[in-house]
């Protein structure tokens, strides 16, 4: 097993994405990108009972203090951060201080948006702990929290000093977060690498089977590709809107539902179906084309109908109050064809809600 | 009259420092900086009153919502912001709206900083309306809000879109305001203009009877001087950071009497004295030139003794939690001699400590 280390150059300067086996356990690598003497690791109890005990022995020089918040996408809320503010106060943290996300995308997002104000910015390390944290969420600088009326509606970009992938923290993951999280590697395939796609297809019962060299292979190609996009747009007035594909469709799903009760990649996932639906009845991909797609989604075994607690028409006003809404026009993410995206805005509306009226069960 | 204008150039852009008299009249001015077709503009009941008609014109072909806080420091929170974003999600706005704060450095700040975090950010223009406001806190994108521990401790650098500043807003600004907004433009001749603080010192009898040329002379020399200062040093890594001369002291004033009991000039001018005298026990300044600075203080009528309320210990305390301190040591911002600034992180403890002890009333 190799390590792989990834650059990310941004406005600000550069980080650093580490990839590979039992880095948790990297001393060198955690003391590197650490200037101050103060450290603050917040996580939740679940990765904290796994994985706290060998971070925190990296610090024993430190001032190293630990916050373990709740679990869970409904938590991921302006109160939270303020709870991690409330607590850098108590106990005394300076501006040189490096906060520590050790979890998945609900801490690393919070935990970074954190970062982004606490003082106006402090050093933070991203150590995602699930798969979509650590293909998607914890690259390229979108923190941020949910407001009851839409997802991730307050936040920053803010760029992380590090990020550091252990897959083996792969092992300990729930099989339903698993699957959620190869939602975001099929994403960045559909949207940017039709070579990856075939790869993946071809793969899919050793992924499944969580095999370790596969997993590496296909995080550090999704990490690839994401940093590739974001570097061109740091702060997605362009490309970068490609990486929301299915997200317009899945956020309001997400929505719909309350956070928390479907996961995001599982959204996600049906969203991808929606774009890549109405991308073939535009005729922008082919029938074949969506069959591949509707086949590798249901292999791995996404639900690819609305909840029967979804109201259609709810559906698309959740959507019409998407950030992606831009001079009161909906931006979509559509497919031109298997490996590139593009964005319309321009698809009529009556087309969504018929096809939104389609997924109904 | 003439109109100025300066550029201020920022990591991801520019933006313009308008400076004149009737400008909140000037219907071409306010929709050059407007790029979508939401406009929100917040400000207070006292501020509304007096001008929000003005503006409010310029918006009659743009949705145009209107958001009204309470006045003051004490209103400076994180609850305030999201009232803020509770309304702009309420009224439906999106990524490419435009935030108008109209009023003082408390609405510039909130207003700011909920610009920074709404949609993870969108357009704001400052229309200050305070000396304070127009001289410093609307210029040099620093946005925030105070923490029941500390002033200031949530926040992010964020940019405005522009900065119009009409003089003749100080008409209707009470007397006690335009004393402390003075303390500002103090400090940066102070800091780094010999020659401005001798205008100053001349022209003082003119400026305390608000005659309108002197006015607009000394806010456009401040706004040059801090526009030079923080294009150096846009995150505050080293010059920026000569801009807090006085406000180490007057933070831990302002935070142990309960913000809002003083004005910040008014604790900013207590806090320049204080640190002009330790400056002169440490040998830096001659004991004529801290005369010179206290007879100008007095002239101006700003309070220099601490308040009987507050115990030297508790101010001592507040200032070892102030965000100036870095690695643990707390950074002091002395006067090498008027109009030169330097930063000591190696002053004595004790002599501190008997600074302010010898300030007590």
């Amino acid at each position: 097993m190799i390590f792989n280390e990834l650059q990310v150059p941004h406005q600000g300067g550069a980080y650093s994405i580490t990839i590979g086996a039992d880095l948790l356990a990297d001393n060198r690598l955690f003391n590197n990108h650490i200037v101050g003497s103060q450290v603050c690791i917040v996580s939740n109890t679940y990765v904290a009972d796994l994985y706290l005990a060998k971070i925190k022995a990296h610090f024993m020089d430190r001032q190293c203090d630990v916050l373990l918040l709740s679990e869970g996408e409904s938590y991921k809320t302006i109160e939270s951060v303020m709870q991690i503010v409330d607590f850098l106060c108590q106990h005394n943290h300076h501006r040189d201080t490096t906060l520590i996300a050790l979890g998945g995308g609900v801490i690393g997002d919070m935990v970074g948006f954190t970062a982004a104000c606490y003082q106006r910015g402090v050093s933070f390390i991203q150590v995602p702990t699930t798969l979509l944290a650590q293909v998607d969420s914890s690259i390229g600088g979108k923190t941020g929290v949910n407001h009851p009326t839409g997802k991730n509606l307050i936040g920053a970009f803010y760029q992380p000093t590090a990020v550091i992938i252990d897959i083996d923290t792969l092992r300990s993951l729930p099989q339903r977060e698993f699957l959620a999280g190869l939602a975001e590697i099929i994403k960045v395939a559909l949207i940017q690498d039709a070579a990856f796609f075939d790869f993946i297809i071809a793969q899919a019962a050793q992924i499944l089977n969580r095999d370790n060299d596969v997993l590496q292979q296909i995080i550090l190609r999704s990490c690839e590709i994401k940093r590739d996009v974001v570097m061109c747009d740091e702060r997605e007035c362009g490309e970068r809107a490609l990486l929301n594909f299915g997200h317009t469709f899945g956020h309001a799903i997400e929505h719909c539902l309350g956070y928390g009760t479907w996961l995001h990649g599982e959204a996600v996932a049906l969203g991808m179906h929606m774009a890549a639906a109405l991308s073939c009845q535009l005729h922008y991909i082919e029938a074949s084309e969506l069959k591949r797609i509707t086949d590798l989604l249901l292999q791995i075994g996404y639900q690819l109908r609305l909840p029967d607690e979804i109201d259609p028409q709810q559906l698309i006003y959740a959507m019409s109050h998407d950030k992606k809404v831009y001079k009161n026009r909906l931006n979509l993410i559509l497919l031109e064809r298997i490996g590139f995206a593009c964005i319309k805005d321009d698809v009529p509306s009556g087309l969504i809600e018929a096809l939104v009226y389609s997924y109904k069960s």
